[in-house]
């Protein structure tokens, strides 16, 4: 069959905190849509709710002979295996066989990949990465992952893991507890958490005035940090600034892996705009090579947060061979 | 014409000290080699002897008409232009048409790429990494290279460049300034001459006896360090401790990056064997992810050292298109 007989494919985007889906045609439109919460501690119960509220779509767009396959885009998702496999910020342990759950309980064939690389593909394929061969996206969001694209192709590398920029070491002495049980990832600094950690730290720390004192500290979150920057708020604007010198110090050690055509920021912190953006530039820049001073873009996502992703890992509903399962 | 009509192409291998070279056949067998001193003020002056040199090899196995091209592996080289673009360890700043300069020298067809990159292609074709798709080459000479190979491909990036992995900032503050003008990279402490530099920190710093302390401290180099370690000096037992938990803790970043099977370890400081290996592989392990802890292997190149990268330059020689110059 071909895609005017299954015309549709479904993508799914599972991030720490909310699981997004889509049914998606083959011009990328996103045509139906829903989400769920991700933190559901028994995985057979997760995979119930998802699968119902995935099933009712389908039955919206006329059934199941309708679609072609199911794409997820998981943290720590194997697309050699199909398997979730000790992602440290999902409530499920161990390695958990995702794409045959989602293929039990839709009857439909099924196919996992890293949450990040799913944004990638979406980006490359519909995105401000469009027509780029080499680039490299990051996402900034409850985690901080990454989708490393060279030669036009995702970077799988030899086990289907490769691209955990979130989990590279930026502070080695003294840093921040991950939940990945090390010390020191970029995601502590630069996720959504890591930078009201940030702001518990230097409201502890510095004796400054600053807005966010009139929260607890406990329940500062990077939205406040956010709507205090904007209204001028010191405090808030160091935070930015010590958020995007982690982050631009770590892009200019990745460039000079796979030097990029452009690095690509995507998730809730790249929804701060400049007051993130000039910080990343300004320590990016100072912290490369010669020879990739002033070359290596870094750009904010144009897609939608929910559909860059939905769409990346539907992109792999198309790809799975028919009979895989089912 | 075909390998019968040229069976040879000329491999050269630009080390910041020496160049090594030598004429290989379809076989990879070096059937004729010679070396000069790299450290030649003018540039024009060294591929004068470089080339005089190599014509009076090429004579001996029957003249330029048997030679189907030149492939060299050059510190920055760059695969895509044919020039070395701001070496930092190289005599001769800025942009050097390096392969233009060969072939007008030689009238035979040059390319070029990186250093690392030639050794990483030549461990993939002759070496420990033969068979494998995934893997990244680490070359511990003067300076501290990469070549990083994904899918079976040497990554050169978008610009040419990629697999800078020397100049990965390792210690953010108050770091070692680097060849490359900036502090803290991975070369400042893991070359033969980071070893040196910390031979004569831990002198200075440490109240250890040492053997190492009848050496002018200036002229101690990694060798004398090598040599007093296999003798047990405590000190020098220290120095290639820390030498390899600075590369281990490295590592484990780049494994986050591409996920590679194997990290082949390369030049003067893999001659180290377990006094290296032990302190790397522990330090690795240690800060890996969870989901690679045990499974990426640490190797050292077994081809010889001028070999391997004079083998791997040179098959570039064969991919060169007829006519491209001359």
């Amino acid at each position: 069959m071909n895609k005017d007989t299954k015309p549709y494919v479904i993508g799914i985007d599972m991030g720490g905190t909310n699981t997004a889906f889509g049914v998606v045609d083959a011009r990328g439109t996103v045509v139906a849509r829903g989400s769920i919460k991700t933190d559901i501690p028994d995985i057979d119960e997760y995979v119930k709710i998802l699968t119902d509220e995935i099933l009712k779509l389908i039955d919206e767009v006329g059934g199941k002979d309708k679609i072609k396959g199911i794409g997820a885009g998981c943290p720590n998702g194997n697309f050699y295996t199909g398997n979730i496999e000790f992602a440290p910020n999902l409530p499920w342990k161990g390695v958990i066989p995702f794409a045959k759950l989602l293929e039990e309980a839709t009857g439909i064939p099924a196919a996992v990949t890293n949450d990040a690389n799913a944004a990638a593909v979406g980006e490359m394929a519909y995105g401000v990465a469009k027509g780029m061969k080499d680039f490299i996206m990051i996402t900034l969001g409850t985690g901080v992952g990454s989708g490393i694209v060279i030669n036009g192709q995702i970077v799988y590398g030899h086990d289907g893991f490769a691209g955990e920029l979130g989990h590279v070491r930026v502070i080695r002495n003294n840093g921040r507890l991950c939940g990945c049980g090390r010390e020191g990832c970029l995601e502590t600094y630069t996720s959504a958490s890591g930078v009201a950690r940030t702001a518990r730290e230097f409201l502890e720390l510095k004796d400054i005035n600053s807005s966010l004192r009139s929260i607890e500290s406990n329940s500062i979150t990077s939205k406040d940090v956010f709507d205090a920057a904007m209204e001028g708020d010191k405090l808030a604007n160091e935070i930015f600034e010590y958020t995007g010198k982690i982050l631009g110090e770590a892009l200019a050690d990745y460039v000079a892996f796979s030097a990029p055509e452009a690095i690509v920021l995507f998730g809730g912190l790249a929804k701060a705009g400049d007051l993130i953006m000039n910080p990343i530039r300004e320590h990016m820049e100072k912290n490369l090579l010669n020879i990739w001073k002033g070359k290596v873009k870094i750009l904010f996502s144009t897609l939608k947060d929910a559909d860059a992703a939905v769409l990346g890992a539907s992109a792999l509903g198309w790809e799975i061979k028919e009979n895989q399962c089912c």
